[in-house]
């Protein structure tokens, strides 16, 4: 992959022409997530909040949507081959679902400490899981030397093409959700990790919701997007980088990605894991949803005023729910102990 | 109300047309709520499993749908009286919510030993809980007593015209799902206690899809309709009846919504406690649903081969997701614990 030539290309008008072709493809695979809005919550928050449970997406999060656009890009290729993925757990689930559909050998540089069910569930969807210390070893560099021994095509998480117009699905299913049919939202806050996410929703609504304000939304302890916003460069999150959010630890924003967040995003907002954690106990409590952390911070950053909701209409995404039961209850003690929001 | 008048006009043309009647007006307060479907699920079945999560239905049951479409009913008396109700807690929640969007104060028969979470969720809304004995009183002499008192009118849990065409807004809801849009499923498995909502959606699916066999699932310890079906008359379940389903603990078939029942289902099954908890296990653990016993019974029956759902298309109901944690732990528990299924 030639990136400058690819960076010099991408922009929104591509993300959105790559992703309108590619949906009616990908659409086949998916799990139609709604826009879900609960009394309680509204009144909590005291405007009105619409909620995407991509934690319901097939593999629990919405990585199946980036891999799948990412896969069939590199057809037929990858069926002699394989490909080769590194990722801690949700983007490893959403290539091995997406290489078991189009019958594709996966490979998948995980860190050794990634959540058991992730591994397992990686596994069980027929890929090969190659571990690394998160700490010491450098995933991609051992992705690559299996890529190279293979001949076979990589599949990153976040800063590919493909990648993140497959993301953009989720704007377009935004743009086509009856419930926002008559009035568009004024805001939308997406978790982001490395920001293919957020690049590919705010590409789709900067042509279709241009007055709507699209935030991304961080764990305070991988906060690179939110600083890299405000220093107008691509700056790193330190490499001993800990947080219960690990869908969301990426060492850097996208060379493809931060360009496009650049340009489209009103802001970026970042949550303390505390925050995260109680969020997650919100969700299972009050909305029966089961989120992991790292799915819960765009939805956390509305419950603890990181952005203004009131009054408005807010769409959060809930990007992923693939969360062990200890951390589970670790939420739900947060926010039984909590004292109750006003 | 005179059941008699009333019960000689209530077959699936009248529930067709009171639900089309209301849909609009009860849509509005209503998350729409997709077909879920799982490549492991479907693999692990041999069959297509299409899941309907009302799990994330507002109150975290369906039953919204036939409570508010009951209270519009009788609107604008129950603005002056109140409205009064009784249940276990799933119907208790919806007439709680349904009383706070139309200002309508609710009163709340509830057994003293429903799950903590419903009866705090309950009150939260704005309801008045009115504690008995499940074992020893009579919840609905308490209702009627104090519905007399207040001049109120009372909102059954099932056997009322009104409620079984809230809850038959699950099949227009059904046959209008671009999911199933190219071929009705062969089957639908309907969680049962009083059997409002099976009567409701069976209603709808016999003038829709005409072809598509609609089954009852019951917890085996309260198959009253199992029976009744078989039997061919509305028997009931014995008073001391205990089951981790406590959405389903009704005495008997509804007067209302057994005639229904009998003439368009095409039969009834039961599961036990333990495959009722599995099913809550294997909901948590593979799909990142928070379903209660009650709520998981029509998935259990298909994951327990108790319906033959091989080489074809079968949607289930989820019918609720209001589990305290250490139900939701046990069902993991014996998911966890149980060799897996063929």
């Amino acid at each position: 992959m030639n990136t400058q030539t690819i960076e010099s290309e991408l922009n929104a008008a591509t993300v959105v022409e790559a992703a309108s072709s590619a949906y009616p493809r990908l659409r086949s695979e998916l799990n139609p997530t709604p826009l879900l809005e609960y009394a309680g919550l509204n009144r909590l928050v005291g405007g009105r909040l619409l909620l995407k449970p991509e934690n319901l997406q097939r593999t629990g999060s919405f990585k199946i949507r980036g891999a799948l656009n990412a896969l069939d890009s590199c057809l037929p290729v990858a069926q002699e081959t394989g490909v080769v993925a590194w990722s801690s757990g949700n983007h490893a689930q959403g290539v091995a679902l997406a290489a078991r559909l189009r019958g594709v050998q996966a490979h998948i540089v995980m860190p050794e400490d990634a959540p058991p069910a992730k591994r397992t569930s990686t596994e069980r969807l027929g890929a090969i899981v190659i571990p690394y210390d998160r700490y010491t070893e450098n995933r991609e560099a051992i992705a690559m030397a299996k890529a190279a021994e293979l001949g076979a095509p990589v599949i990153p998480s976040y800063d590919h093409p493909a990648v993140i117009a497959g993301q953009a699905s989720i704007g377009l299913e935004l743009i086509a959700d009856p419930r926002v049919a008559d009035a568009a939202p004024e805001q939308v806050l997406v978790c982001c990790g490395g920001g293919g996410l957020s690049a590919g929703i705010a590409s789709v609504l900067s042509f279709n919701w241009p007055q709507t304000r699209v935030y991304a939304v961080e764990p305070s302890a991988a906060d690179d997007t939110v600083r890299s916003l405000a220093e107008g460069r691509r700056v790193a999150n330190p490499s001993d980088t800990r947080s219960v959010c690990d869908a969301l630890l990426t060492p850097t924003p996208g060379a493809l990605t931060f360009p496009i967040n650049q340009a489209l995003l009103a802001g970026g907002v970042s949550v303390t894991d505390e925050e995260a954690l109680y969020t997650v106990g919100y969700a299972r409590r009050e909305c029966r949803l089961v989120l992991e952390p790292g799915g819960a911070v765009a939805l956390a950053a509305a419950l603890h005023n990181k952005i203004d909701v009131r009054d408005r209409t807010t769409v959060i995404i809930l990007s992923g729910g693939n969360v062990d039961d200890e951390m589970l209850a670790r939420g739900c003690d947060i926010y039984d102990r909590a004292p109750a929001l006003e």
